[in-house]
């Protein structure tokens, strides 16, 4: 089943509400109202009827959603059949703030490698993950089976990685450097500057504040 | 000028152009065409002609854009009258991967303090910015004069600072943990959780591969 028609925002939040969901599992909570789902996230009863009416599912209204199967919904939408593995290229404070962050999170997704070009890293195991060389790249993605590289190196070296990604077959990339990457078609990228996110909220701070002079 | 009709995603756009734009500006590059431009970010001409309507910005067509001057007329749209000062709340990796990204950036936005609860490092001072105790939170805050939130701090606390932030009279939160918070009226929040970005990258990457086996 493909969903391509299922908007980017919507994704995001399925993820979170997944998220949710497994920790109220977790406390036993079998069954949860839309509305309370949604106050968890900060957003309204109608958006989250709208994503999940989107994705197809219908809900027992008299005792809310069923938490599990609606769990087991969202798994069969966002997760491909086999877990994927991935990599994070740049071991600095960045890369192992991400590996700590994920390390037994038991999601569909695993961080299996990192990669660096300090030969005081290289070869050492960091945040539980191996931490391999930038020199024998191609080859290590393609025997660990690596299908996404999280880029958290400097950003004046994201330039010098578009050419060893594309030909180690890596097919979806979260670059969190200042450095906007280019890909071929079939190639996912996604560009989060810190910085970038940063003066997104001083801007609307600053909105917020003239429109309370006015 | 109040500027509530730009989108999100123009604002994000608005500040990728001008880091852009100030590394030409270094390099002593005087103009650029809006499809130089719009290859550099990754996005097509027309993209970028359309958020430069959106501000009002109009350009001498023959010789492209002028540098020095889109810059100037991109800080009148993005930044405040006055720099805007930025707590990191939590010293641990990501916290310091986004202090030490942001040290000399030379924004107009400037990371002025970190807060933390380790007594080691409570007193200290990381990637050249004074680590300052939780306790003291809200009389720190205001006397540094801070606007802007970092929360990188473990997710399981996130919730506990809501109250300690809004008394603060902090107005803008960039909220890194996987936790999404809600705050009254007139905070500015965004959440970017690390695992839905990348459950997103991965949604994607499934969605070409299933594509391409139709």
């Amino acid at each position: 089943m493909s969903n391509n028609n299922i908007p980017e925002k919507t994704i995001e939040r399925l993820s979170e509400y997944r998220r949710t969901l497994m920790n109220l599992h977790r406390q036993g909570i079998t069954h949860i109202f839309s509305h309370v789902l949604a106050g968890m996230q900060g957003i309204t009863a109608v958006q989250v009827r709208r994503d999940l009416m989107l994705i197809g599912f219908s809900s027992d209204t008299k005792k809310g959603y069923d938490v599990e199967v609606l769990i087991d919904f969202i798994n069969g939408i966002l997760d491909s059949p086999t877990p994927m593995n991935i990599a994070v290229i740049g071991m600095g404070h960045l890369g192992q703030a991400i590996t700590r962050y994920f390390n037994g999170k038991g999601l569909n997704l695993k961080i299996v490698a990192a990669f660096d070009v300090d030969p005081e890293k290289v070869g050492q195991t960091i945040e539980e993950i191996p931490c391999y060389s930038m020199d024998d790249f191609e080859a290590d993605v393609s025997s660990l089976d690596i299908n996404i590289a999280v880029l958290s190196c400097p950003s004046r070296i994201a330039s010098d990685l578009v050419v060893p990604i594309v030909n180690a077959g890596i097919k979806g990339v979260l670059n969190f450097t200042s450095k906007p990457l280019n890909f071929p078609l079939g190639i996912v990228v996604e560009n989060y500057d810190i910085t970038t996110l940063l003066e997104k909220v001083a801007y609307f701070v600053k909105e917020n504040e003239e429109n309370n002079e006015m």
